[in-house]
């Protein structure tokens, strides 16, 4: 459970996203309707607005404001929730739930969910080029979110990631070459880093860049991200395991996918010392901006100890 | 077939195009290997490369050099890429051979086809993010060029055409509420305009934006990448009835698929008429270039002409 002080920062920062969300994105009636209403459906499918609001909260622990970072914010939104169309559909992780409610493909027709997917990355990249408008930064500062974002969602991050973990699930089938608990053990830091940290870290990265930080500003952000980003997928490892299934709206997911996970290689209780160390790291990194950084310290230890 | 300064134009600077592509696309070795490797294979698939073509030729119209435009060039090879990579797939067209060779999902499993996709789309974003480095371009035009390219391919563009066209396929079922031939032609028209077109506009309108081309000559190469998207996609249709199998790689998928296309609705020859007309009005629109526009003029003379 977060605090009440971090609790309220969260409900509000994720009620403006929201807002914004619903603004920026095509309304039912656009043609075609199918695949504008696969987006809506998606992204107010009730997510935590995670990286719209870290994006957001490094931009203004750099001395930006959120009005000015908030297409980049919403993009960041838009890219997370096009993975998780395109991870759920039948030829991935082939989950018919997610949150409770029916996933994409199941609503809308696997044509229709592979095209949602398509557009809501298509779009996030198309709102972050917005970002330059109405001086809300600067032409070369967006450039580098754009290449920054990409890089993070491409191949060589999320879609890495992702790859990696389709080919290590399956019973273990796939994974001959890999036996040894060593390049078990590297090929799952590789999909950790990549299928979930990559994206975080990028939000945070996104947010101060916007801002206009300092290098050494930028830098501290970027260690704050890749320890909260790997601490939240190994909380996700976890809580797939132990935790409800009614706050979750699924559980058990990686188990009947077999899936190479944290608790599976580590058991539990390591699993759980892994976590709270990143987020000692996490906060070691914030140290130079002092009693300002509390709300992104607080947002750590949140990541570890949530329940959804 | 094209004359032989065309032919001699096109194969120039398509052997530059793949060479650009090869550098800038991953190596094979890089992690997770599947997905380079599938997003390598559809690439050098034996494409026409004719988007980075026009979008290099519109440059030069321009004022621009080859050089200074290459990465978003071969960024629109790789959205190209990835919509053939998306539509092939079972939940969409199924098709299992594209010019001659099996499709990525029936070489890679349909899940890293959808991955591939994925990265190609976003490496295309990064591509283009970087063709303002070492002073090719400006940022606020390389902006303008990723905003122009994603609302050409996203669910107002390209994913929108594919959509549309989704639901008109099969067995003319999904046509309901659209059997009047007004409807059905207006239906068309919207799916031509977007699903190939769309993309191919984005091409020209790119080359000549990171030219720093004025807004008359913006306005032209816009109008007659518009026609000759359109041209393109009845001759596309054209092809699949009357095409040479071996040529194409394939022949009648879209009667397979029961789609709505121009010789469908209007029979061969009024396709075949509307193809030339868009063909005159794409001259007609360079006139103000002079003969300097010789190359795209002959370029759009190629495309009715072309028998693959």
């Amino acid at each position: 459970m977060p605090d009440s002080r971090l609790k309220k920062y969260l409900d509000k920062k994720r009620r403006t996203v929201d807002a914004a969300l619903r603004r920026c994105l095509p309304k039912h009636a656009a043609l075609p309707p199918v695949v504008h209403e696969a987006m809506r459906y998606s992204v107010f499918a009730g997510g935590k607005r995670l990286r719209p609001i870290l994006c957001l909260a490094a931009a203004e622990l750099c001395g930006g404001t959120a009005k000015r970072v908030m297409p980049t914010a919403c993009a960041l939104e838009l890219i997370h929730t096009y993975s998780l169309v395109h991870d759920d559909l039948p030829a991935m992780d082939d989950d018919d739930f997610r949150r409770g409610l029916p996933t994409s493909h199941k609503k809308f027709g696997e044509g229709n969910a592979v095209l949602a997917g398509d557009a809501l990355l298509t779009f996030g990249f198309q709102l972050m080029a917005e970002n330059a408008r109405r001086g809300r930064a600067r032409p070369a500062a967006v450039l580098d979110v754009v290449r920054t974002v990409a890089e993070a969602a491409g191949s060589r991050g999320m879609v890495g990631g992702q790859a990696a973990d389709l080919a290590m699930s399956g019973n273990g089938k796939n994974r001959n070459g890999e036996k040894t608990p060593d390049a078990l053990r590297k090929k799952l830091d590789y999909i950790h880093r990549n299928k979930t940290a990559a994206l975080i870290r990028a939000s945070l990265r996104a947010g101060a860049l916007l801002a206009g930080a300092s290098p050494v500003r930028l830098n501290a952000l970027d260690a704050y991200g890749r320890s909260i980003g790997l601490a939240f997928q190994i909380v996700d490892d976890i809580l797939d395991i132990v935790g409800d299934k009614k706050l979750l709206g699924k559980r058990g997911s990686d188990r009947d996918n077999d899936k190479l996970t944290f608790p599976a290689l580590y058991g539990l209780e390591a699993s759980r010392r892994m976590a709270r160390r990143e987020v000692r790291r996490a906060k070691n990194a914030l140290s130079l901006f002092g009693p300002r950084a509390r709300i992104l310290n607080d947002l750590a230890d949140y990541i570890v100890e949530r329940q959804n």
